[in-house]
């Protein structure tokens, strides 16, 4: 049937999708969701097919179009076009397949993630893929199958080099900026380590935030190659790079129902490694209330999983199970964390104890793991390379080849509250999520000097009328929201 | 945060949906998919977000608004609105149960059921549920519960008498009219009938598709209670009323995967039922290849089930298999069909004996079954009522009162094609998925005098020549179309 295109002025920046007036599809006996070919001039493209109910949406003899079709057929408002109906995905099989209980062969989790990176799923369709591989569940050949598929219809760097490390936090833990202390050790001592990091989605800062305070963690993947060779590993927001893309549309159908299927979360994190072409990985699992790990036997599953998994990839993986029970280091917040990261690596004394420790230990596994230290010397070693200024020397040539500075001083907002201790005793526990959504609601990460600076860890003394924490924002609502927030969710219990 | 108003000029007929630039979203911590409250001079409604990536979709500081979102608030383009957060709708957490295997309350399903009406959940969250309940599964309790609360969420007919009567096919056989038989026989035998059919969807005609050839098969529900009171049933098309309206919706996630959801059919075909008050159902479910329902062991289970169901309704419920391996009359196609049912009720030579045997024996069934025939009398009892004209009377009431007419003759379109037998044997088979593709591609249900009349059924012997069947279509194409079609699927085999 021959259209006139109707330009909808909208872009989903997902699935193409075309429009057709309620009564031209009833003559073509066409439906919501059918898939249509749509033609112009020897150029088609594939586009999913909504109804309109009234004439002034979509008149009849028109097509309305999104941008993503728009571009695809590079037509314009008026043009003429034709409509056929389209096959099915392929996809389409193995999501029933999978809905049936079976198992999927590599070729076909394969097809669905190359469907899925194409914009070929309606939500309709991914959803029943994702909801069923939660509900049936994935083996490990499968979650193998789904890794590889993820990794290789994204980017990909690989450096011909080894030892390639990694390091990754499962999460949930506020402050735990580990990955900015270790990755300078692990490169003073020769290491190669290409660290993706993530953005804050409900935490009050990713390492990809703080790590923004220092250089630039967009980079073009030509340049993420150059700063390999030149300084031997980076730091960079992992969005900026279209590693694994499959795994963003999946995480967008997860999102509202809260689905952790474990099978996608190895995928996940496992196809992000492979695509930069690790070969050692540190799996850091923390345990704690508000982590999202509950507790040891399922950290134990986990870290079972991972490496089992790991074996299947040709990734050596080590999982480590630490305490999540509260925050790492003083400061929460892009810049306040930053601001921990620089004293940590000058060995100023003002670096917290916590982060500097677990860090040291963290990096020395994985010279030991990588063959970089001997058995029983890697905390030694990651210790020198800190305390030498190694470390913040790496750190530097990091920071400066990303096109950074690393700053003279850090200073967070000026708008300020300090919770003071309303008795003498001792701070029974800094609540995780209590800090997280403080601190957001002072204005981290959006706000990068944001944030709270903590003064007492759990188990320390404290006297009446001492400073626990100290709230940082950037005007006066935002503190007062912060403030009312910290005291509605039961502030910082002392017994 | 206060925007203008952008009107988007599309209806998607379905969910409320507002679309934010990117940039605008970021600032506000807002994701695709998440809830926003939108207000307007204390007029307030709940919409899904979506992000426009370009600022020619919606320019920051605009609110891109879908029309049903517009109307709900009264907007117009340029006006200002607020948006804040809003919940999340109750039933997420009890989709999200369902994902975990877990058995759901009355109150839960009722809550899901009124969310998919109120056209509160998001694709992604009803298919969630939908793909949940098909690969968890759901006891007879639930299905009771969610077949409950598809009915009482839409219109319902009650007529406080005793017996109200119904048949139900669960269909896959082309030509099988017996509705339109036994709805009059039994009518005329003093039952209540209000029989709600579907139209085509895959086949060349559904009841409601071959009854429109008489009368209007879509009435206000005002008129459809005057109906009854007057003449005693009604034969119309279940879309006109609202009845159990989540099921369009749920029917419309199933359809893109052919997910075939046990559950969820029981509770489809049962919440229609319960709206218009029914008290005693025949369940034809049709054998054959072709048809929905593929062995008698699946029949029998769901038989087993309907039955259950029923119980817990408050609605006797007989089932009865019958042979679906080929099609039933002679006419396909909606005029075929109605010509064949009225030679029936007239007692026509013409009339096909299979359609008029089939239909009297069911009927007879449910005379007996509601008490309106003695045990062992039904049959006779629906004998007489067809041949002494008693059921064409009844007939002609239940048409006049919906508005219609009988007409004096029927007459299938112009174009024909007669299929003849290229040798003398036996027709080896009739297969019913050939029929239906034949008639639809010669224009049935569309076109209502398209479609195919059958000369010989199976196993009838045919000499060479001998004609088997003739194709009816209003044009050449179509014609051709059709003709191409029956020999492409390997036309009438004869052995």
């Amino acid at each position: 049937m021959k259209l006139r295109v109707k330009d909808m002025d909208i872009a989903t920046g997902d699935i193409q999708i075309v429009i057709l007036n309620q009564h031209d599809a009833n003559e073509l006996d066409l439906h919501p969701m059918d898939r249509l070919v749509v033609k112009r001039n020897g150029r088609q493209t594939i586009a999913i097919l909504d109804i309109a109910e009234s004439p002034k949406a979509v008149p009849r003899g028109q097509l309305g179009m999104f941008e993503e079709t728009i571009d695809a057929l590079r037509v314009k408002q008026g043009d003429s076009v034709t409509i056929t109906p389209a096959e099915k995905p392929e996809s389409l099989k193995y999501i029933k397949k999978k809905l049936d209980g079976k198992h999927l062969q590599p070729k076909e989790l394969a097809t669905i993630v190359q469907d899925t990176v194409d914009n070929k799923l309606t939500d309709i369709e991914l959803t029943s893929f994702v909801t069923a591989s939660y509900t049936r569940g994935m083996n490990m050949q499968e979650i193998a199958a789904l890794t590889k598929a993820m990794a290789s219809t994204g980017q990909t760097l690989h450096f011909n080099k080894y030892p390639v490390i990694d390091v990754h936090s499962i999460g949930g833990v506020p402050g735990n900026r580990t990955t900015m202390l270790i990755v300078p050790i692990l490169v003073a001592a020769g290491c190669i380590v290409p660290k993706t990091s993530s953005r804050a989605i409900t935490s009050p800062a990713g390492t990809a935030d703080t790590m923004e305070v220092l250089c630039p963690v967009s980079l073009p993947i030509n340049k993420l190659k150059k700063v390999i060779q030149e300084v031997g590993g980076f730091i960079i927001w992992g969005g900026s790079v279209n590693l694994a893309p499959a795994d963003d549309r999946i995480i967008r159908i997860e999102h509202p129902l809260s689905i952790d299927a474990e099978g996608q979360m190895l995928a996940s994190i496992m196809a992000k490694k492979a695509s930069v072409g690790t070969t050692h990985l540190l799996m850091e699992i923390p345990i704690g209330p508000g982590t999202k790990v509950k507790d040891k036997k399922q950290a134990k599953h986990l870290s079972k999983h991972f490496s089992e998994l790991g074996n299947l990839l040709g990734i050596k993986v080590k999982t480590t199970i630490t305490d999540g029970s509260q925050p790492i280091g003083n400061g929460i917040g892009p810049i306040l964390e930053a601001r921990d990261v620089i004293w940590s690596l000058k060995c100023n004394e003002c670096a917290p104890q916590d982060l500097v420790k677990k860090s040291i230990w963290m990096a020395g596994v994985l010279l030991e793991y990588s063959g970089k230290a001997r058995k029983g010397q890697g905390q030694a070693t990651a210790k020198r390379l800190l305390t030498t200024g190694a470390a913040y020397g790496a750190m530097t040539r990091i920071v400066e080849a990303q096109g950074g500075k690393i700053p003279s001083s850090l200073q967070p907002a000026k708008y300020t509250y300090t919770l003071k201790a309303n008795k003498t005793g001792k701070v029974k526990n800094i609540p995780n999520e209590l800090i997280a959504k403080t601190a957001r609601l002072a204005g981290a990460p959006i706000d990068p000097d944001a944030g709270i600076l903590l003064h007492k860890h759990c188990l320390d003394n404290v006297k009446q009328g001492e400073p626990i924490l100290t709230i940082y924002a950037r005007g006066k609502h935002k503190l007062e929201y912060a403030v009312k927030a910290l005291h509605n969710l039961g502030g910082v219990p002392i017994t």
